[in-house]
């Protein structure tokens, strides 16, 4: 019997639980203090009514025989896939049903995905990067190549033709950074992916953060892209489907590697070993796309947005250089004073109560900066900003 | 870029799709004929009210900001986990809570395990087999070495010391043949496996089917296996929730295999590749412990209990020999007259319009063997039978 060694060259400790176990520890030790917490990706506003309202007639469903549901297919339901492809096509993306796979979350979905490829690929991912992204190839023993994100690309790097890499990962808008790519930036993504015969992981999940019309949603808004890349999305953020776990996965029919079609692969690990989303939750997932759900997921994500705002504006007061905020719910700003991320956390905590993520948990290019994010409530994103304008 | 190569050595046609396009074939040229389903191991009851009382009240509490719930623990709410701990309490089984891991549902779990082991490792499954232990090793380019099921052993075969494995699958009570270990046959496997410094992976997703309380209905009760075996539920068969989706896999903290605790490599697997369930789904399980709940569900699995035994009878009374169907829902006949599975299976859909699966699906001994479930209503079963009987 051996073990995948590879699990020995994964970090022990997960950048939140170390920040959960501080959190505590100062807790435990000032249990008058109230905690405002900025740092993890949560989301705060409850399920809409649209969705709550569908999910308890699916429950009434499950519970007479006569409209009980058992396996439903693994890659989805016709109604929720179909919905999601009029959910492209309003942004000019025209898909095929059978290209879109609705899975549990995206965390699953990009975990998975790399079942299909061969252990001998080069990975490319930027520096700081969502660790899931790292984790998961070091689990499998693939080589991993960075590509740095800095103040001077405006953490939104691009390729660099002497390097070659087979799977790259892109995130825009980015986890941490909250910066976007713009069409241009990602159409030198996909050129590059095309000349390496690359294949492009996208993950999507923050895309209805996304005001400025000008900036792509969709990495299939890039021309040649279903030749060279997958996409993921989530309810997660965008319906507050954090705790109801639902997602998609595009795999374009165009997407050919070695002579395998990469969506047929992806239909066949997900038929092995996946059994599809529960059918309560996907009815939850389709009423998101009624008129009344966007209405109301709008509302929310609008909510999220002046939180978003806030932040910004008083980062700019401060004189303080960052990124992201206007289309994306994170914004990843400059420690004052040349402060280490570990340490503005720890002044953050101890004398603000404020909690966000250092940086440098995302790695050694986010050494120095900082991740706030705007899933708060109105009032304690206001009060944590007065907070920190304190200091 | 190199895809997985392994890809191309799985089958394309998996079982249930082959049989599914023969009924459509069937049921598209004789529209005016009624087809009776004994053939996927799919339920066919309704949730229990217990389950839709307590998912109904999970709905609501996402529905309002104060008892909103976003991200939950990867591996399960500590309100499932322990219910589940002391569901193995009452057998005499002492678990940790943090030996359970909650997951949508066994065919993921048992699929996803695979993650924590060297491709090197030889696997040993029985033949017939359920699909999904053949498919996700080949998946992995994992090598694989059959065991004879076979009428002489009853189907349940013991292990043949001649034989390394490193890896063994063992479903008991069986898919798809129904047949149920004892005590002493477990051991064997058990001791078997510390001698080989195997590792089992036990399927116990049909074992509330389990009435005889001579009969083990977890590998934990032979002793040893804690060193040497995980352990996969679910609730599909138990409590109807195939198109719910949650299962729960054991994996013992003794197990531990060239200094690695598998338990710390699993929770490290989940916690950057899977997300956890939907936590109204788990507040819906968790009503399944409820004293309420478990009348229910011991009521639903009694009605396909019954279905068995109709089944069984009319099989004693017809001569024809099985293995299954007193502690299990599924009865695994041979074919009458020496015919080939897929022969008898042309025969029931065309004469009698009876769907079952063929053996020969489940690999080569299964030839000349076919599975029929419990799953259906007693009308249709009842009717099934007999509509066989003319035959």
């Amino acid at each position: 019997m051996r073990v995948n060694s590879n699990y020995r060259n994964i970090q022990n400790s997960y950048l939140f639980s170390t920040i959960a176990k501080k959190v505590n520890e100062y807790t435990s030790a000032n249990p008058d203090k109230k905690i405002i917490r900025l740092g993890i990706g949560d989301v705060t506003l409850p399920l809409c009514s649209a969705v709550t309202d569908a999910m308890h007639r699916a429950v009434d469903e499950m519970g007479k025989k006569e409209t009980f549901r058992g396996y439903g297919p693994e890659q989805g339901y016709p109604f929720l896939k179909d919905s999601i492809r009029d959910y492209y096509a309003k942004r000019g993306i025209c898909l095929e049903t059978d290209e879109i796979f609705v899975g549990d979350g995206a965390k699953s979905d990009v975990g998975n995905i790399l079942d299909l490829f061969s252990v001998d690929n080069t990975v490319l991912v930027p520096d700081p990067v969502y660790p899931v992204y790292v984790d998961t190839n070091t689990m499998d023993g693939r080589n991993i190549v960075y590509m740095d994100a800095n103040a001077s690309n405006g953490f939104l790097p691009l390729p660099d033709p002497s390097v070659h890499a087979d799977i790259i990962y892109l995130c825009s808008p980015n986890n941490p950074t909250g910066a976007v790519y713009d069409g241009d930036g990602l159409k030198k993504w996909v050129d590059y992916a095309l000349e390496n015969d690359a294949v492009i992981l996208f993950d999507a999940a923050y895309e209805a953060f996304i005001s400025d019309p000008g900036l792509p949603r969709s990495i299939y808004q890039i021309e040649g892209a279903k030749k060279c890349a997958i996409e993921f999305c989530s309810f997660s953020k965008t319906a507050g489907f954090t705790g109801t776990r639902c997602g998609y996965t595009v795999v374009p029919h165009d997407l050919v590697r070695e002579d395998m079609e990469l969506n047929r692969m992806w239909l066949r690990r997900q038929t092995t070993k996946f059994n599809g989303v529960s059918y309560i939750t996907q009815v939850g997932a389709s009423a998101v796309f009624s008129d009344e759900g966007q209405a109301q997921i709008r509302s929310a994500i609008d909510y999220y947005r002046e939180n978003a705002r806030i932040i910004s504006s008083a980062m700019r007061e401060m004189g303080i250089w960052f990124t992201g905020g206007d289309n994306s719910p994170y914004i990843w700003l400059q420690c004052p004073d040349s402060m280490k991320s570990w340490d503005f956390f720890d002044l953050l905590l101890n004398k603000v109560q404020v909690v966000g993520t250092p940086g440098a948990g995302f790695g050694k290019n986010g050494e120095g900066f900082f991740r706030l994010t705007a899933f708060g409530d109105h009032e304690n994103t206001k009060a944590a900003v007065e907070l920190i304008k304190t200091l």
